[in-house]
C-alpha cells in the first residue's frame, strides 16, 4: 500500500498585529517535510474562498513552496475547482508546478459545491457542470498540443495560442475526481482520470466503489491500476479511550463547521463529496481512529477490496499521530511504489 | 544603492523527449540563489503567453518556487499583466506568496502591450486600461479589507467575499508600474506605487523620469523614498572590446525579436515599455555594457540623478557576469538597504 496526506493548512485574516499570519501555513509546510521523510507519499490540498477561517485559496501557489521544499513528495490538488479560473492560466500555472516539481504534481479536479463561493464569483451553481466539462476539454488541450489553436466554447474562447510551458509529466499530469455516487463513478472512468473516495463513506461503500470503478475503466478500455484511486480515511492514532472520544468528538464539530459554511439557503446541498457520517457510530466507523492494531484491521479490510493508496487527514498537523502512524502501522503495509500514482 | 535584476527564464515546449525542457527554468533560479548571496536585493521577472520560445507565463508561481529557495530576495513580478487574470484569484495568489516568503513581494504590474496576447485571451485591446484601473482598485480592497464586502465594477463582480489569505505586507505588498511618458509617470505617482523604468531610455531620459516622478510624488501628498524606483539597465562586464560588440550586437537582436512579436498587425504600437534604442549608439549608451570603470562611470551618472535602485538585465544567466559585477562594481556602490524598497 502507499500512503498520503490530505488536508488543510489555514492563515486567517485580522490577527492581532504581533501574531504571524503564516504561522498555520509554515506549521503545515513543516508537516508535509516530516511526512516525506517519514514515507508518506504525497500531500492533496484544498482549494476554497472566503472562508473566514483562512482555509487555502491559492493552491498551486502553495503545493509550489511545497515542491521546492521537498524531493519525492507528489503534489495534489485536492481540489482545483474549474468554475473559478481562466482554464489557460490555470493550465499554464499547473504545468508551472509540475516542471518545476520534475512531474510531481496530481491535479485534482472539482465542480465546486460550496454555495457561498458560487455567490461570492458570481457563477451560477447551474453552470457548474458544463463549466467544469469546457475546462477540462480546454486544459486537456493546452498540456497536449505542441501547436498553436484556437478554442470557441460556451464559456471561455481562445485564439491562435499555445500553452507554455510544457508540462514534466506526459502526455500531462494525471486528472483525479472526487466521486460517490456510481453514475459519477463512471464519468470519471469515461474520461480516464483517477479516483478520489470521500473519508465518511464506510469501508464496505468504499470497497464497492472501488469496483464500480475499476469495472469502468475495464468498460472503457483504459489501463487500470491500484495506485489510481486514493482513498481518503481520517486517522488518529489513539493511545487511550478518551483520547479516541476526543478525537471522535473534533471531527464530528469539524464535519458540522464544513458542512454549514457549503449549505445552501433552501438547505439542498447534495453534493456527495460533503456526504458525511451523521452519527457517532458511523463516524467511527468510517474514521482511522485507534490503537495501531484497530487501525491496522480497517487497513487489512480495504486492502482485501484491492485499494492500495490510502489519503490520511489527521485533522491538524499533530506530528505525533504522523509518526506513530509512520513507525507503528505503515511498515506491515507498506510497498515501494511500483510507478508513480496515475 | 541597491542592485537587483529583472528578466525572464523559459522553457520551451515541443523539444526531443531527451531534453529537459525545465532546463532554462532551473538555470534561471540557480542564478537568482546565486544572486542573492552576492548581495543583489531583488529579481523581477516578466508575466509573457503563447510566445513560442517559452518565456514565463505563471510568473507567481515561478516566484514562488524561487521564494522556497532564497531567504531575503525581493520576489518582483515585472509585471503582472491585470487584464488576464481574475483580480480575486490574482490577489489569492499574490498574498500566498508574500504570506509565505515573509513579505518579499513587489507586485509590479501592466495593461499589457502585446497585441498577439489580447488576441489569445480574447480581450479588446482597448479595454486594457479600464481593466487594469479596476483592477487595482479591486486587488487594493481585497488585501486591506478584513471584512466581507462586495465589488460591482464594469468587468468583475463579487459578493460579499472576503480574501484570504492576509499579506504579510502592511497595508500590502508594494505596487510597481511601469511608466515613460511624463504623463504616465504623474498617473503611477497620483496612485503613490512605485515606479519602474525601462532600460531602453538614455541615462539623461532617466534622470529627467526620475524627477517626474519624485516631484508628482511630493504633489500627491506621498512619501518618497529613491527605493521606490527602479531603474532598470542591461548589464554585461567585459573584458575586451570584441567582447562587447558582441554583447551589443546580441541585445540588439533579442530587442528586435521582442518588438516584433509585440507587434499589432497596423505597426502601431507605441507602448512606452517598448521603447528601444534604435540606433547601436543609443543601444550602447543605454546599456551598462564595458568594463568595470565604464559601468562605474555611467552607475556615477544614475547616482548623481538621485536614482539609488538599479535592475539589471545580463540578457541571459552568465555566471561570470552576475559575479564580476557583483565582486568588481558593487563594492564601491552598495550600501545596506534603509527598509525594504516601496
Amino acid at each position: 500500500m502507499q500512503f498520503g496526506l490530505f488536508g488543510a493548512a489555514q492563515a486567517q485574516r485580522g490577527g492581532a498585529p504581533d501574531v504571524d499570519s503564516a504561522a498555520g501555513f509554515k506549521d503545515y509546510i513543516e508537516y508535509v517535510i516530516e511526512a516525506e521523510a517519514l514515507g508518506y507519499q504525497s500531500v492533496f490540498v484544498v482549494e476554497h474562498h472566503f472562508t473566514g477561517f483562512g482555509q487555502v485559496s491559492a493552491t498551486l501557489n502553495f503545493l509550489t513552496w511545497i515542491g521546492a521544499r521537498t524531493r519525492t513528495l507528489r503534489l495534489g490538488t485536492a481540489v482545483m475547482v474549474l468554475p473559478w479560473h481562466n482554464p489557460v492560466l490555470l493550465a499554464e500555472q499547473a504545468a508551472t508546478v509540475d516542471l518545476l516539481s520534475g512531474g510531481r504534481l496530481d491535479f485534482g479536479i472539482g465542480k465546486g459545491y460550496r454555495h457561498n463561493e458560487f455567490v461570492g464569483f458570481k457563477v451560477p451553481m447551474e453552470e457548474a457542470g458544463p463549466r467544469f466539462e469546457e475546462a477540462i476539454d480546454i486544459i486537456t488541450q493546452a498540456w497536449t498540443s505542441n501547436e498553436r489553436f484556437s478554442f470557441q466554447g460556451k464559456y471561455w474562447q481562445f485564439d491562435d495560442i499555445v500553452v507554455e510551458p510544457p508540462t514534466a509529466q506526459k502526455p500531462h499530469p494525471p486528472f483525479w475526481q472526487g466521486a460517490g455516487h456510481p453514475d459519477s463513478i463512471r464519468k470519471v472512468a469515461a474520461r480516464g482520470h483517477n479516483l478520489l473516495l470521500d473519508q465518511f463513506a464506510s469501508l464496505e461503500e468504499t470497497g464497492k466503489r472501488f469496483q464500480t470503478y475499476r469495472d469502468a475503466m475495464a468498460e472503457n478500455g483504459f489501463a487500470f491500476h491500484p495506485s489510481m484511486v486514493g482513498a481518503a480515511r481520517a486517522f488518529f492514532v489513539t493511545r487511550t479511550q478518551d483520547e479516541k472520544e476526543a478525537a471522535v468528538d473534533r471531527r464530528i464539530a469539524a464535519q458540522r463547521r464544513l458542512h454549514a459554511i457549503s449549505q445552501r439557503p433552501d438547505g439542498n446541498n447534495k453534493a456527495s463529496i460533503m456526504a458525511y457520517s451523521d452519527t457517532r457510530d458511523a463516524s467511527e466507523e468510517s474514521a482511522m481512529y485507534g490503537t495501531p492494531d484497530e487501525i491496522a484491521a480497517k487497513l487489512e479490510t480495504l486492502r482485501s477490496m484491492g485499494i492500495e493508496y490510502v489519503l490520511l487527514n489527521g485533522g491538524g498537523t499533530s506530528r505525533d499521530n504522523l509518526r506513530r502512524f509512520a513507525k507503528e502501522i505503515m511498515p506491515a503495509f507498506r510497498t515501494e511504489p511500483e510507478r508513480a500514482a496515475g
